[in-house]
């Protein structure tokens, strides 16, 4: 499956490819998008869904770029990490901030299982809390 | 496998429990921590490298609970879903962050399989800003 | 890890490699094969489940592909990406309907996610249905 | 995090909830949709999605249904287990066919683990196929 | 999908029912095979399967339902969890030997996420080895 | 994220790397310590708990490797398997095993998924034993 460029594509597809230019100021959509315009409607919807949830919001941009890497990393999805990585680096991550993201992933995914193996029952507390 | 009370506890483990209790001013521990004190080794690992890393550092302690619940939604962990959207709203998480947090996890799951069904090769930006 | 060719293999696994040959009309076997070769029991056991399940029966085997090409994409499993995306085109399916499986994967994996998230109870509908 | 009901709901939601009633010609949206309307933004896009996906296209929507149970157990999300097989069976899928579903879901993720395991390189006929 | 009983099982079915019960030396099979004679062909290759590896081989029974619960934690199945930790158990597994497995179990979990975050490149040492 | 050399570490890095030299008998450590020397809290941790349960224990050192390279297959991290494998066939692990091994994690993740696709309800034997 080829990616599809702003030159070969469809209006429908340039209307997406241009939103998203505009959207984020950048020169040209990156990969991803170039990949997903291949099923027209995913690429609209998508691209909607993002430009709604990830910008400002209830949640700073950052945190949900941060949020963003921490589930690619449990996923094992590469191209999401990177692109995601360089999302939140743009957005004004430090070093010692991805440091401490790679730990919390870490964690998570360690006390995930052994919630799992020991069966833990939910504490009365937390259920009133939710 | 039982959960160990404070009551019926080793030394070792007691001193794991109160040391929870003093950290987080608590009058007990959750559950999590009274099944894990069946492994009284990973009881003081587990909790030494939570106490490390959750607390004020790079990132903001509720930031890093909501990354934790992003995880645990991921890898489906009802406990650790309900500890930690407990310890998100106790350190201040509104019902529209929690609502905008779904959002995000729902749709990095959506992105990390489009981007691996289509192969999208990473873009050269991304390789240089890592 | 070698893999095994026709020509160094046992009798036994070159009895299982002469009915993949049979059963597929094709001139050697795959990749996955040789390297499970190394397992002879496996082998055995693995072509004798997917000869059983993978040809006509109850679901169309084009059916059947698809669905494995989708577990493989959530999975993150390229070689199996590979090989059931190839199985999938020899068998008629076209990019159309490449784009469109690529689609549901996507959504299928967010909307399990916002399921999990939301704690949705079961309709009583389904469960009647179930 | 309660579930909107119709009465409840705010104009923009009401519309949505409308929309699926319609389209899907029932009485009142499932469980899924009136949790995830604590997400207006959400509510719209996963519908508009899966309104322009999951209906008559390249693939059949039984074929659709399928796979999302398909994934849904991979994933191990009871509830999306259960609306899609409610789904399926609303399309006509036998028992004969969910029981082979189950069989080629056991199998992916078998053979996607063995592949891993054994480090399986791609065949160059996958490769000129893709 | 209702579990079916030897009274009720066709001639194939109770066959394997048959070699499960005088393989294992017990007195009815589990519920995992009374749902699994559903889909007949999976019966006969899951139970063939299991038979020819789970008994003694290269490595000893209990190392392998030890596995077996690992792997079960990791993927979250209580079903899977219940009757391999049984397994385990009538195999000789200690409590202190399932503690020190649940260790193991989170701290893999734990691991591969670190090793995917910071993109570990393979020590050389370890390609000879392999 | 730069791996981090032992004359480049700090005085805190360098204890545990040299930690890591003594207890394995080995003149440097493998790249994960290097890299995550990056999050040095981690890096204590992580080397503190591994050094705490994967040594003799309630079970023997190769058993606990066996069982990180399952889940690390199960998790599809590459790092991970290479390095454990080596571990493990440091501690005696033979080639029948390794595909045994194998054999019992494709085997797991199958039936993983029938238990849930079929939603087998647990043994009241099961329980009893836990």
């Amino acid at each position: 499956m080829r990616p599809i460029e702003h030159k070969d594509a469809t209006p429908e597809v340039r209307a997406v490819f241009d939103d998203i230019k505009a959207t984020r100021k950048v020169e040209d959509v990156n990969n991803f998008w170039k990949h997903l315009a291949n099923e027209p409607r995913m690429l609209e919807h998508v691209w909607g869904s993002l430009k709604a949830i990830m910008g400002p919001g209830a949640l700073d941009p950052l945190t949900k770029e941060l949020i963003y890497v921490a589930i690619s990393i449990t996923n094992n999805c590469d191209y999401c990490m990177a692109s995601h990585t360089a999302g939140a680096r743009a957005k004004g991550m430090t070093e010692a901030q991805l440091n401490e993201l790679y730990a919390v992933v870490g964690l998570a995914n360690m006390t995930n299982r052994l919630a799992n193996a020991y069966r833990v029952p939910v504490d009365e507390a937390f259920k009133t809390d939710q």
